[in-house]
């Protein structure tokens, strides 16, 4: 009677599972298959010294829509390889938004493109991430 | 009087008006021109729905390893392109340790290498950050 | 009296001069604003120790294209970090076409994607290069 | 009676297989156990339209010496994903020396830098090396 589609319901549980996303105040918009988007606002606690958004922050953004998106079929999968180009300083108060789609997927390597942009569609960084997928799943096959 | 390097004084400004290394937990060790280790502790709020360390806290340490690197003369220094590359994951209680050293420094432009190692001196990521210098300083010329 | 686009003629000028992608048997194919596709067949020659394609000439094919595109508006710019995911080999015979796309521009700074497939459309490699505007142009002014 | 190291005769091997390495000139200096280094003069045929070093021959230059060092213990392997910063150019006559040393192995992941330099031990460019082990090897037991 379940009729949430699986990539939902993997996302519902890794978002369930992760504290250090809480933590960021990254919200989820939508997933689906090698897909994802979330959003996250520039909150005091995220500024660095220059007064703008910290790297790390953006960076785990990024990093969290791409975990969402290369573990949507429900296959376990860790980020191996990440780069990230910060093109534009997000400052306290703007709302980013991050989407992550599959360039790639063969066997068990992925690439993904996440693009993280601001609230007027201004692009902030530029993320790749490569991905391995590793034994097991994320939700139990019985509970799909 | 004050006895203090440059490069310390701008490390604990930096570390001082960084909310979101506060948060992280990350403990300043040393730092150097072009040069910085750090500390951080992977606590139950960083862990990933893989019950590892999220990648964007590994990140974000290296990040900020890079960030008293890069700006240790005292000359406002921005990332631009930064990668990671993931070789082990980290748990729940390790203790990690950050440092970056200086690869290539001429006119505006960086480049910085950072690793992050656990308490058994096992490598847990690889960080190469490139910088770029903006206009200002970290201190002003006056208290320095 | 000369019709053709400013874009074609820097790549004609580039073509012309650059030795290199004549020993790699590199046929320009099309350019505009910020893109740019060419062509090269995988001969004898490029081969490496697997019988495959030689990473570096991929690369170079790959870095051709990017600097065909990234010179396009005739202001003189270099390759400053540029990286290569191979996902499939390339054999003798092989006929690659390489397109490059400009993914963002903002003063000197440019990032650009190319795609490297093979007859079958299958991808060979992705590129991503950032290039960096220099002084000059690749044509002069009273000429074009 | 052979005293050659697996090593040496490894890369003997690669080098006689390697088409595209001698077309560019490229020397064999040394080689070791995850260690190579090799040499190129930068001909007129090296040149782009800028009269300054292709960026592809400098990366295919690295990356020749990349697959020396990993492919040193007779395991067959190949470059999954590279990167290049290009930190200064290169001009005709300049003798180029690139060294590949072993940052990172285990199982079939490894992980290499290599730096180029001129004549005069200036940095020209960096550039890492993901490398991946595939079935087989160089040359045949028997025969070692």
């Amino acid at each position: 009677m379940n009729q949430l589609k699986l990539s939902y319901k993997v996302a519902i549980k890794m978002m369930k599972d992760t504290q250090f996303e809480h933590k960021l105040g990254i919200e989820f918009i939508e997933v689906d298959d090698g897909f994802a988007k979330m959003k996250m606002e520039v909150t005091e606690d995220l500024l660095n010294g220059h007064s703008t958004c910290h790297g790390g922050a953006i960076f785990s953004f990024a990093d969290a829509v791409f975990a969402i998106a290369c573990n949507s079929r429900n296959i376990a999968t860790v980020a191996q390889f990440c780069d990230i180009s910060f093109v534009q300083p997000a400052f306290k108060g703007d709302i980013l938004i991050a989407s992550a789609t599959e360039k790639y997927i063969k066997g068990r390597n992925g690439i993904y493109d996440i693009v993280v942009v601001n609230q007027n569609y201004q692009t902030v960084a530029f993320f790749t991430g490569k991905s391995r997928a590793i034994k097991g799943s994320i939700i139990k096959e019985e509970i799909i």
